[in-house]
C-alpha cells in the first residue's frame, strides 16, 4: 500500500457526524439547504435527446470555459485557455498543488483556520506544507502581513480561501493588494497563490470581494457551483489561472479522470447564460444571516464577523480554550447539536466552533439557544472545578 | 512546475487527430456512436425537482455500491464496501495505482499493446512501470506465461485489460486461472492484478469473458457504463476490490474530487435496476462486426481476432513494419482515413493501425476500401524503392 496514505488522518467533522442521532438540530453540514433551479437538468436532458452524451474536450467545452473565463475577467485570464473544468472546487486545488509545485524542493504556506483539505491534498502529493494562523484576536481578519512574514526560502504556494470556511472571514481588497506587492517585490521564482474562491457567491459585505487575481498574475482561482447554486451534487467547478498553469493541470487532469461529466457540463453552461442565477440565493442567505445575527446577540455569543459563506466561528468559553473537539461532543451528546470544532481547521482554530446556519430557521433559533445554554452550563461547571 | 509533467509524453491519437480534416472518415475515436437511453436522465431530472442535488457519500450511494457489487459478483467482494465510485474507469485505474503502491519500492508490469494511460499513470505517481509484449505472431493472445515471466521481484501490479483496447482480444479462462495459480504460489506480499473491463459487456466470444476477480482476491476490476450505453460523457464508473483497497482508494477519492456526480450516481442506479440495459447495445455491435470481417476479408487485409471491444488491430504491410505512425499519417493525408497506430500503444503494437469500427455502415466499407487500397499502393511504393 501506498504508505503515504496512513499518515492522513480521518476527518474529525466525520467523527462528530457517526455520533448524530435522529432529531438532532444539524448546524455541521457543509452544503446548502436550498433547492436548485431544475431548468437547466432539462435542457441538459433534452441535449442528451438529440446529441447522445458523449465526451467532452478534457478541459472542458471550449464555450463553458469561455463563458468561465469571461464571467470573472481577470486580468490576462479572460481566454478558455485559462479555465479548466474539474470535478468541483476540490480537484481544482487538487490539479494546482499536482501541477504547480516540486515535491523534491517546494514548500507550500496555508494560513488557518482552514478547511483541512488543503494541508491533505499536500500530504497526498508528498509536498511540504506549513501553517500560519491568523489571530483569534482580531477574529481570524485575513492579514497580508501575516502571511509575508511566514514566507519562507522555498515556498512556491500560499492557499487563501475567501470567503473563508470555517470563519466567514473576506479577504480585504487592500489586504489582497498588500500581498500581490510583497509577493511579487520577491526575489526568485514566482510564488504561486492558490485562491479558493467556492463561497465566492455567498458575501454580505458592502461590495463583493475581490479576487486575489484581480490584482496578481500568479493567482490560480478554484470555484464551483456548489454553494452558489446549491449543487454540490453536480461536481462542476474550474481552476482559471496562467495559460502555462492550465495546460499542466489539463494534463494531470485528462490522466485521472479524463473530464468532467458532460451532462454538468451542459447544466453549468445554461448557469452561465444566465449568469444572474449565480447570485439567486444570495438575498435568501442574507436574510438567514440577519436571524442568525440576531439569535446570537441575544444570547451574547461571541463570534467573528459573518461577512461570506453560511458558516460562523463562535468562541467556545475558557473551559473548553484547548479542548474543541471535547466541547463539541459534549454539545451534541447533551444538547444535541452537531457543530465541528475548531480544531478540525487547524491549530489557530482551537477554542472555537463553527456553526452551519443553512438550517431551518426554527431549527437554527433552537440551536443557538441549545449552544448558549451548553455555554452558560459549561463556565459554571468550569467554575465549579476551579 | 511539478518535473513529472514534462517526462508524460503528449499524446499520439491527438497528433493524428489533429491533422484531420472534415469529410474524413474517422475510424480513430475511442468511444461508441449510439444513442443512449435517455429515460435514466429523466428519472434523474425528476429526483432533482424532489430532493435537489446534494453531495452523495464519498464513496458513491450505498445503493449503488452494493447494485454494481451485486451485479459482478466476484467472490468476496460482493458487498457495497468493496466498490468504489468513480469519475469513469480512468479514476478507478489512477486510485488503484495510487492506493495499492509505493513509488518508493513497487513497480508494475504493463502487458502491451495496451492503453498507455497505464504507463502514464504510473509515470504520473512517480511508480516504476515495465512493459511485457504479448506476441504479434498469434494475434496478441493473452498469456499467463508471458507475463509470470516477466514478473520481477518488486512487481506488485500487473495491469490487464479484457476485452483489450486495442487488440480486441479477450483474456481466456484457463489464461486467468492459470495466471492466478501462478501469482498465488508466488512467495511475499501479493501481486495486485488491476483488470481493467470497461469493454466487458462488448464481446464476441461464445460466452462473457471471464475476469479474473472470479479466480483471484487480489484483482481490482475497473469499469464503467462508458462504453457499454454509450454514455462516455456520464464520467460513472467503478473500482470494485478487497475491502482494504476501496477504503484506501476512497480517501484518495474523497481528497481529489469529493464523490462522482451525485446526478450520473442516480442515472446508474436506473440502468443497475434494469442490468438487462447493459447489454442491450451489445447485438448492434455484433452486427456492425460481422460487416467488418466481411470487409476485412474481402480486401485480405490481415487482423488479430476481433473478440470484444469495438477496435480491430490490423497488420500494417511489411513496408511500415516500424513505422506505423508515419503510416497513420500517410493514410490519412492520401487516403483521408483517420486510424490510430500500434505504437501509440507501446512498442509491441509497432507495425500494426487501431481501426474503431464504430463508424456508420458507409463510412466502415468505403474506410477499410481505401486502407486496402492504401496498402496495395504502399506495398507497390515499396517494391519499386527496394
Amino acid at each position: 500500500m501506498n504508505p503515504v496514505l496512513a499518515t492522513i488522518a480521518p476527518s474529525l467533522i466525520r467523527a462528530i457526524n457517526a455520533r448524530k442521532r435522529p432529531g438532532d438540530i444539524d448546524l455541521g453540514m457543509g452544503e446548502p439547504t436550498l433547492q436548485p433551479d431544475v431548468a437547466p437538468f432539462e435542457a441538459a436532458t433534452q441535449r442528451v435527446r438529440t446529441e447522445g452524451l458523449p465526451y467532452t474536450a478534457n478541459a472542458g467545452a471550449p464555450e463553458l470555459r469561455a463563458a468561465i473565463a469571461g464571467y470573472f475577467g481577470f486580468p490576462g485570464m479572460g481566454d478558455a485557455a485559462n479555465v479548466c473544468v474539474t470535478i468541483g472546487s476540490e480537484e481544482a486545488l487538487y490539479l494546482a498543488i499536482k501541477t504547480v509545485l516540486d515535491p523534491a524542493r517546494d514548500e507550500v504556506l496555508i494560513p488557518e483556520p482552514c478547511y483541512l483539505a488543503y494541508a491533505k491534498l499536500c500530504a497526498l502529493e508528498g509536498v511540504r506544507h506549513r501553517a500560519v494562523g491568523f489571530s483569534a484576536d482580531d477574529g481570524f481578519r485575513p492579514s497580508a502581513d501575516a502571511v509575508l512574514g511566514a514566507l519562507g526560502p522555498d515556498t512556491r504556494m500560499v492557499i487563501l480561501n475567501t470567503p473563508a470556511n470555517p470563519t466567514g472571514r473576506v479577504w480585504p481588497a487592500d489586504e489582497l493588494r498588500k500581498l500581490a506587492d510583497g509577493l511579487a517585490a520577491r526575489p526568485g521564482p514566482p510564488v504561486y497563490v492558490l485562491s479558493d474562491e467556492v463561497y465566492r457567491e455567498l458575501y454580505y459585505t458592502p461590495e463583493r470581494p475581490a479576487s486575489l487575481a484581480d490584482v496578481y498574475p500568479y493567482a490560480l482561482v478554484a470555484g464551483s457551483l456548489s454553494k452558489s447554486n446549491a449543487l454540490t451534487g453536480l461536481r462542476l467547478g474550474w481552476l482559471v489561472g496562467p495559460g502555462e498553469v492550465i495546460a499542466g493541470a489539463t494534463k494531470v487532469h485528462q490522466l485521472v479522470n479524463t473530464a468532467a461529466s458532460t451532462f454538468s457540463g451542459h447544466v453549468a453552461l445554461e448557469i452561465f447564460r444566465r449568469p444572474e442565477t449565480l447570485a439567486a440565493h444570495r438575498p435568501l442567505y442574507a436574510e438567514q444571516r440577519a436571524l442568525l445575527l440576531e439569535h446570537l446577540a441575544r444570547h451574547g455569543i461571541t463570534h467573528a464577523p459573518v461577512e461570506g459563506a453560511f458558516y460562523c466561528f463562535v468562541r467556545l468559553p475558557g473551559r473548553w480554550a484547548v479542548s474543541s473537539l471535547a466541547a463539541a461532543e459534549r454539545l451534541l451528546d447533551e444538547q444535541r447539536v452537531v457543530t465541528v470544532p475548531g480544531i478540525a481547521f487547524g491549530a489557530a482554530g482551537e477554542g472555537w466552533l463553527r456553526l452551519s446556519w443553512v438550517a431551518p430557521p426554527d431549527a437554527l433559533a433552537e440551536g443557538i439557544a441549545r449552544i448558549a445554554q451548553f455555554f452558560a452550563g459549561s463556565t459554571h461547571r468550569g467554575r465549579g472545578l476551579t
